[in-house]
């Protein structure tokens, strides 16, 4: 007989390999956690600079306070689905916040930005649908795209002339065709063009998705996203975006002005057949939307840290993936050194996401940094500073391989 | 160009004329919440008859103490997903309390049970592999089994026997065979047959994931489920269970004996690239499985409770679908009186699920109630005498059927 997990064996003997050169980094645990920006990290005090929490919101006193009423008020769960007992009056003032923020006329929430994907790709498209989806992709499009059946069509990552070609090939074809783009990028940081993407999609009658995960909160006038700050936000024909990013939670949520839009609360399985979300996180996210609406100068703190050390990580000689985003990719030669530089950056104290193939485009090799409002100007020159240090360290080595090998020991 | 709802034209038709009929039953809202039992429906204060509060533990005092004390120590969200910087102390405090919970080794926790049943399920089968899946499997079962690509074969719900034939039919196809089934299934209430199912499977070569989202806290001597109940639970080879249920959160859960388990962590996407689940679940999860272990008279009166309900609707001549359990599926003869039924119930002040074709097995038109160990005797008496005085008058108009329309109005 056959074993179930013998379809891992490769990826089992990789993971045992890295494991036997030291810390495990897809195994990290935060021991404390102490603000947005610290934690302790191996019974150290470590910078956080490879998060998701763009805004720093996840420890803003009124979002506290507004969750931990929620709990004493409406308990710990709702432990039923939306289409049950799962909706509270909470649930429908948030939907009602974020249709206001996106300027939509509709939104639902869903209990994780994993599910929203689902939710949305699985209800807007069918078996006898297409949907394009961008090459560089999150999971959590594939993974829609896929659980909806319908016929996938990569494209070319950011690339509306190679969108509009495979478009064009379709013609005829499809009952629907849905484009997903993402406003920015997880992995690399850089953004869509979403303005030429949706020139592209109605040019050849297609919809367009924009997933604003990463740059809701971020980018735009208000924080709405990649489309707001291309102009074009009133115009994309569905949204989707998350809580556990800039809104400091867990959660998402799908928006749009198509005036069928709420019939996906009675077709779409994801939003049906699961748990809504509890009172807490559903609290702290409209008071973080509040936050942003409000304090603009979250988000000009955010990309004055992201200028910073997008400058100086480019000064001291680092290949940088994207112009200047909150997220910041650094690309190093091979896993090796990507392993190495990320762990001693940890053991200097500053946490940041190794990225290596296969799960990154083109199987590079990242160290993916992401800073915060939150990031004090100590925070921030530390950072850097380290990452000068490593820089130095892989230049040395790099001039002696025999050195090398024994600084990796 | 097709619109791209034109798909759910018939939804959308039916659902309209539903809402044309009165009270939408599946856009509920809870305006406020008091209890586990108790909230404000449509201006009007309302026993809690149908929700998956199985244990009332949502205003639990330890559990809402233990999240809101997380909130102010660990912030509103993790932002990140565990294999990134969403790992804290106690998510894997958790995940050692479910393994040690479930006497397993390992367990994996997920931000939603949905998610919980596609990570695993993604997980542990892939396109060479086959699924069997009990035909009245929740939703997350078949979107887990759709999105594995594995080769899914339906047997008869609860029936051990066909489940044999079709594993013997695919002797020497696939290179794993995976049988799911729950340990009480949520529409009807009643229980898999998990000893027998668990023969088959090893007399088959086939491994046996048992899904306890609606029995775990609910079932066996220590409150493990369903296997536990049937003296099987340390042989079942993979877990599924939610928080959302008894355990009065949001999340769920795998577990598993299996030596190789842990390389899911690194190989199931519903687990690696969500954001994990915020320190406020996770506190309060915590605390609830230690008031499970530490209380089996939540246990007791939740039987009691459902006992009562059940016999007095027994008596008062409804079918019930299955055998006692805390969820009982009273039978009507189809849509309008169901809708009806459950229209003047919640007019009369208690709120049950109204469950009907296409989504119910064998398009059975039912009214799912659940019942909690945190009803008061007094709830219960209400909920079985408003049970009684719709199901007279449901016979005055049944024997009256010009009468019927009237009172419908």
């Amino acid at each position: 007989m056959t074993d179930i997990f013998d379809k891992y064996g490769e990826v089992a003997v990789r993971h045992d390999a890295l494991l036997e050169e030291g810390a495990d980094p897809f195994g990290v645990c935060l021991e404390e956690v102490y603000s947005p920006t610290e934690a302790q990290v191996n019974g150290r005090r470590t910078i956080l600079a490879g998060t998701n929490n763009y805004l720093g919101l996840t420890f803003e006193p009124d979002c506290i306070e507004a969750a931990a009423q929620a709990i004493r008020k409406h308990g710990t769960g709702t432990t039923g689905s939306r289409i049950a007992n799962g909706t509270y009056q909470n649930h429908r003032r948030l939907e009602m916040e974020l249709a206001r923020f996106m300027n939509c006329k509709h939104a639902l929430c869903f209990p994780t930005g994993y599910q929203a994907n689902l939710g949305m790709l699985v209800g807007l498209a069918g078996p006898k649908d297409v949907m394009l989806i961008d090459a560089d992709s999150h999971s959590s499009i594939y993974d829609g795209a896929r659980l909806s059946g319908a016929t996938i069509v990569r494209f070319r990552h950011n690339d509306p002339a190679d969108l509009e070609r495979r478009l064009r090939r379709l013609e005829g074809e499809g009952q629907s065709k849905l484009v997903v783009v993402e406003g920015i990028y997880s992995m690399l940081g850089d953004r869509a063009p979403v303005a030429e993407f949706l020139e592209v999609t109605r040019r050849c009658g297609a919809y367009l998705l924009v997933d604003e995960a990463h740059s809701l909160g971020v980018l735009g006038e208000t924080g709405r996203g990649a489309a707001e700050a291309e102009g074009v936000a009133d115009e994309v024909d569905f949204y989707v975006g998350t809580f556990s990013k800039s809104l400091g939670s867990v959660g998402g949520f799908g928006a749009s002005n198509h005036p069928r839009f709420e019939v996906l609360r009675y077709c779409s399985r994801p939003y049906m057949y699961t748990a809504s979300s509890a009172p807490s996180n559903v609290a702290s996210v409209i008071t973080a939307i509040d936050k942003i609406r409000r304090d603009p100068s979250l988000r000009e703190r955010l990309w004055r840290n992201a200028q910073e050390v997008y400058d100086r990580l480019s000064d001291q000689g680092y290949k940088i993936c994207a112009p200047t985003s909150p997220i910041i990719a650094v690309q190093l030669p091979d896993i090796e050194t990507a392993y190495y530089a990320w762990s001693r950056l940890l053991e200097a104290g500053v946490y940041v996401n190794l990225a290596v193939p296969p799960g990154t485009p083109h199987g590079e090799s990242l160290l993916r940094c992401s800073v915060s409002a939150a990031h004090t100007e100590a925070q921030i020159d530390e950072i850097c500073r380290c990452f000068e240090a490593i820089g130095q360290e892989l230049e040395r080595m790099a001039q002696a391989p025999a050195l090398a090998m024994q600084a990796g020991e």
